[in-house]
């Protein structure tokens, strides 16, 4: 067993840089036999050194110049757990140029940035490692770039937002409105003061960018990735998804043809039989399917203090272990293709979509009109309620009053798969249609291929 | 990019050889840029070359003659896809000896010699990896060793076997007798035509074994599992773990507090809520649970020529890695504890009792009062039904005929976490009762600490 020491420095100690400082703590008897090294924490970067101070066993430790770091020769591996793409990106460029190994959590940068920091950890022999960045404790990375590597993946799909999918989950099991469970959220702590990077899909948009650009050696932006929140997801869809047998979710899809890539987030209707229907709560979620592996699914938690330390020790023990073997570097980037990311509108999918219209004879005829003239392909087309519109407010896209005596109806229609950019156009003519009263919903339905 | 070419040897062209092949030539144009190297299948070790040599593009590199590959200096990873215990051993021993790299799917060889056999491969600096020996496609070992090396596992648990998976599915689903499920299986393909390693645990526990070792740093042999299959479970048990918000699944179970290690393969209550009671038909899953990462799971298919083969070539990418960067034992034998796996009479378990009785006043009451006298708390006790003997064999345990006026009942008792020591004497006082007519069944509850 070898007796190096490697030294450490952990820049930031809010949740997740106090996880890992317990993470390395728990471990410390124990890693050598593990990675046949003694990692030494040699600094912690603060931004307020008293604060800090109280959360450690060692306060000489803290600091809250980054020069002390950057100047260290024993610290060997940096671990930035800032977050952002401001002072951490100066950081973490400033380790590689100064062939320090990086590991990471920073889902932001890692999506804005992935490309040019890989580039730049090669260049330095660096190790720069991010498994953290993606569904918290859950391994997703690291098969990907080695266990499933023998695989070419057509499709990686994921719940990896816990905040929205706790809020799913209450809808669908509790009958919440969306207002009533993001409050329920907040309260226990799921959901961030300004929730809108959650509740927008901003934050999967993210993790889908990295993930994509991994799992299809191809760099995906998170600027490529279209998205589209859960705010609009009211009861009435869960229960209409619940009478076709589906939960709804929000997912983060990464699909590939192996000639372009398709990358975006928006809620599913996902089959119950589904394994990501079976996640619920605040637990992330990546399912995959390659040509070799078929199907395959990891779960579990997708943050919190622990869980997503696990991740960030794990790849700094990996890191440490190239050390020890002297091969650094020894995965480095494996986006060796340029594939294109397609435009949302060329995008295909199945639709489910409920308008309110006006009750009278013949209207389901002009829907489906409507579809057939745009080349999309119904499957269902369903009258499913009608009520007496209770007030003149209902009645919100006919504003001369023609119609005001005839009662509204719930059409209900699912397409079979179909171009989104012919699906938005159908969908913008039945807005426009005199007797349509309001859009409801329109999500799209998981098709497995 | 680096242009080395490393030679590689197949080892058998059965179902997952065969695989292997396909996946290596799948992967042929892009593995350069994976790995940095590009493989160069060099043999292919078979009994009968005619049969072997219509199934591969490549006939010239078919040979019967192992010494072919040993001889081979270009041979750098040898991919034993036999199996069994006896040449597989053989094979591997002198593959690593003469430093070559190994690459197994055997979990026979692997559960029962896996210390030896890591320590060979350590003395000659090579890598010997065996992702697929454990749950096919789906990566664990992988997982284990690197992104969740930061935890301490109380628990790893699965389902890793697809025939019994696939059986206790038509039996829940459908309805089926265990007989009826097992034909439809075999019809199928699931099943081999000899299921007893399978529908009696014993696949299992070779998995369990391997699990366990690596999950708790500690080397568990296949003798240490204590094992129960599947063929006493009828579907009355079912219906019964239904009522009771369970299903009834084959785990494999590894557990440790630290300071032992459980290990065994049983039918067990699984509630519904558990991510493992989702997982049907012929998947594998394996959860784990650690202080840092929480709760995990990860499934996939266990079996199969691609899906196996997918965790095959994940390995020989991983090892050629190495060879490329020098590193070759990167991460050797990570068994460096000695942890006494605990008796099975010394585990802790709830469990699931239903015992046939003559229906007559206080026999509940007995019951109860001889769990009491085994230390065996009981959580619930309940009559469930009673019905006339139809004739005298329904009174299997009281041969004298005494009481067969009397009707029959069925109890089911529910215990809390009781000693299995203390319970297994419990049940064999009540099969003893001069009133007890059967022992239906006798299966444990998956608790969560």
């Amino acid at each position: 067993m070898e007796n190096r020491t490697i030294g450490v420095a952990l820049l930031g100690l809010g949740t997740v840089g106090l996880g890992t400082y317990k993470v390395l703590k728990a471990q410390r008897e124990e890693m050598v036999y593990k990675i046949g090294a003694q990692l030494e924490l040699r600094w912690i970067l603060v931004r307020n050194k008293e604060r800090a101070a109280a959360k450690v066993d060692e306060p000489e430790l803290i600091t809250d110049r980054f020069e002390d770091i950057i100047n260290d020769d024993k610290v060997e591996i940096v671990i930035e757990l800032i977050g952002g793409t401001t002072s951490a990106a100066d950081y973490i460029e400033a380790a590689l140029k100064a062939g320090k190994h990086v590991v990471t959590a920073n889902k932001d940068l890692i999506a804005s940035d992935h490309g040019r920091l890989m580039d730049l950890a090669k260049e330095n022999g660096c190790d720069l490692m991010f498994e953290a960045a993606v569904a918290g404790a859950i391994p997703v990375i690291t098969p990907l770039k080695q266990s499933l590597a023998a695989n070419h993946l057509s499709e990686v799909m994921g719940i990896v937002n816990g905040t929205t999918n706790y809020i799913l989950t209450r809808m669908e099991q509790d009958g919440m409105e969306f207002g009533e469970a993001l409050a329920l959220a907040t309260k226990l702590g799921y959901a961030e003061a300004d929730p809108t990077a959650d509740v927008e899909g901003l934050d999967a948009a993210r993790k889908v960018a990295i993930i994509a650009s991994i799992a299809f050696n191809s760099r995906v932006s998170v600027e490529d990735v279209r998205t589209e929140g859960i705010t609009k997801i009211t009861p009435d869809d869960i229960r209409y998804a619940q009478e076709m047998g589906c939960c709804i979710k929000l997912i983060g899809m990464a699909h590939s043809d192996g000639t372009s890539i398709e990358a975006y987030v928006a809620p599913m209707l996902i089959p119950k039989r589904h394994p990501l229907a079976a996640v619920n709560d605040s637990y992330n979620a990546v399912f995959v399917r390659g040509d070799a592996v078929d199907d395959a699914m990891f779960q579990g938690r997708g943050a919190g203090e622990l869980p997503t330390a696990s991740a960030v020790v794990g790849d700094v023990f990996d890191v440490a272990r190239n050390i020890v073997h002297g091969c650094n570097a020894r995965i480095s980037c494996t986006c060796y293709r340029h594939l294109p990311v397609k435009k949302m509108e060329d995008v295909q999918s199945r639709y489910f979509l409920r308008v309110e219209v006006e009750d009278r004879i013949g209207v389901l005829a002009e829907l489906a009109d409507v579809f057939a003239r745009h080349q999309v392909s119904v499957d269902q087309i369903i009258q499913k309620q009608r009520h007496i519109p209770f007030h003149e407010g209902t009645d919100r896209h006919t504003g001369d009053g023609t119609d005001k005596e005839l009662p509204s109806a719930q059409i209900v229609v699912i397409t079979d798969v179909v171009r989104e950019g012919d699906f938005q156009k159908a969908v913008q003519c039945i807005r426009d249609k005199k007797g349509t009263r309001q859009i409801c919903s329109m999500i799209r339905v998981y098709t497995a291929e």
